[in-house]
């Protein structure tokens, strides 16, 4: 395990009882005490600090909005990329076996992991470090999200866009489903009449067809270049950024070319 | 709608700025400013106090163990319950409609209430002062759950129970479904054999059959008297306060008399 340190001044708070730290670090794999309890209570305060600031700083958001936000901020995958970037996994203590699967990259341990270390500077600082601590961290996620789109499946996104500039909902079509019943892949369009684009796509499961259709279909429009009715209202490049991607089950992508670009 | 010192009494909190209570009580069917941004707030803020309590007193309850009785303190029937402790009823605003239709009795508009308060004396009195309310409503709460049981349904309940006593696990068998497809009844039987217990009962689907019957067979154990393995460590009578009641679709109960009750 590497000095303690380095994670500390990354982390931007020097623990006052070092062996919290040393237990968040601690996967169950290792032995007792492990970070279980830790994450337990790093979760909700985590949750916890994340709505103050989400509420506090965004009086537009409803609670939809608010919800939706926060659940992207703490689920497992952003808190694996926050674990990066306080390079995690050279701390991490894991028993053999999970040391030669390669335990320390897994998204689920780092996570964890992480949530625990926030349970551990609560019980070491108080709530005022957490507080800031968490802040500092999420600060740089903030800024690279819109909070207008962050989480949105691209269905949603999609569904948004082309009611915002004023034409009908997309539709989506079943073209063929190919293969054995337990490894099926589902063909499927996404049309958008007026627009003329029809997008192409498959997956493994019908959702996951269509969420890739969807995804190929905001570029389409985005490629079409700001619409008339709403150009000065929206920026079309807002919707690139955080667009999620369709990744359970999505295999092929067909890009169709729009027939029609007016 | 009732004067609010009565409720700030029950709370036992003063609001220095009582036009957030009357927010908090505010349905979104009266109107806007309504509470749901202050039930987001107040959502997370019950969560990380009572996570708080359960990680600080119960050292002996594991990840598992305290993410399972957190959840079941902070849902909303738990909410509801403690609501109408308040009488938080007679205090909502609600529109036309929701009044009508006795909106201040349903559960989800009491328990999202009553989380909205909570975010409003976290915004009015900050933390030290919502922990404090919090932990003095949940108190009465915790006195009367045995922590061990709390939460878990009545198959897991008689898993444990039985495991305890050195038995196999029960038993469970579909005996007969009756009705049409979108109507059926599941009439099922769980057997201990061991015991000499064999409990049937019915429900709409085949989860809620067993459950209820586990009930049962729970309440047969119970009727025997303690084991004599377990006698010294384990007090029968503490599994039957917080057996959860399978709701969900349990609709009649046939006792069997045990055939055997050494």
């Amino acid at each position: 395990m590497a000095s303690l340190d380095s994670l500390q001044a990354a982390l931007d708070y020097r623990f006052r009882d070092g062996g919290l730290l040393e237990r968040a670090l601690t996967h169950r794999s290792h032995g007792m005490p492990h970070n279980e309890r830790l994450e337990f209570l790093g979760d909700s305060v985590l949750n916890f600090v994340v709505s103050t600031l989400l509420f506090a700083e965004h009086a537009e958001m409803d609670e939809g909005d608010l919800s939706r936000v926060r659940s992207n901020l703490v689920k497992q995958s952003a808190l694996a990329d926050i674990a990066q970037t306080l390079s995690l996994s050279v701390h991490l203590r894991l028993g053999e076996g999970e040391l030669k699967s390669g335990g320390f990259r897994r998204p689920s341990i780092l996570a964890d992991a992480l949530e625990a270390i926030f349970g551990a500077i609560y019980l070491d600082g108080g709530y005022p470090e957490i507080s800031r601590v968490i802040e500092r961290l999420y600060r740089p996620v903030l800024a690279h999200i819109d909070l207008r789109t962050f989480g949105k499946d691209p269905k949603t996104l999609l569904q948004e866009l082309v009611q915002g500039r004023g034409h009908p909902l997309p539709r989506y079509e079943v073209l063929a489903t190919r293969g054995a019943a337990h490894d099926q892949l589902f063909d499927v369009v996404c049309e958008i009449a007026p627009l003329g684009i029809r997008e192409q796509a498959s997956g493994t499961s019908r959702r996951a067809a269509e969420q890739a259709a969807a995804s190929q279909a905001i570029a389409a429009i985005e490629a079409l270049g700001p619409a008339r009715r709403t150009a000065r209202r929206r920026k079309p490049a807002q919707l690139s950024l955080p667009v999620a991607v369709a990744q359970d089950g999505a295999q092929s992508k067909t890009r169709n070319t729009p027939q029609d670009k007016t």
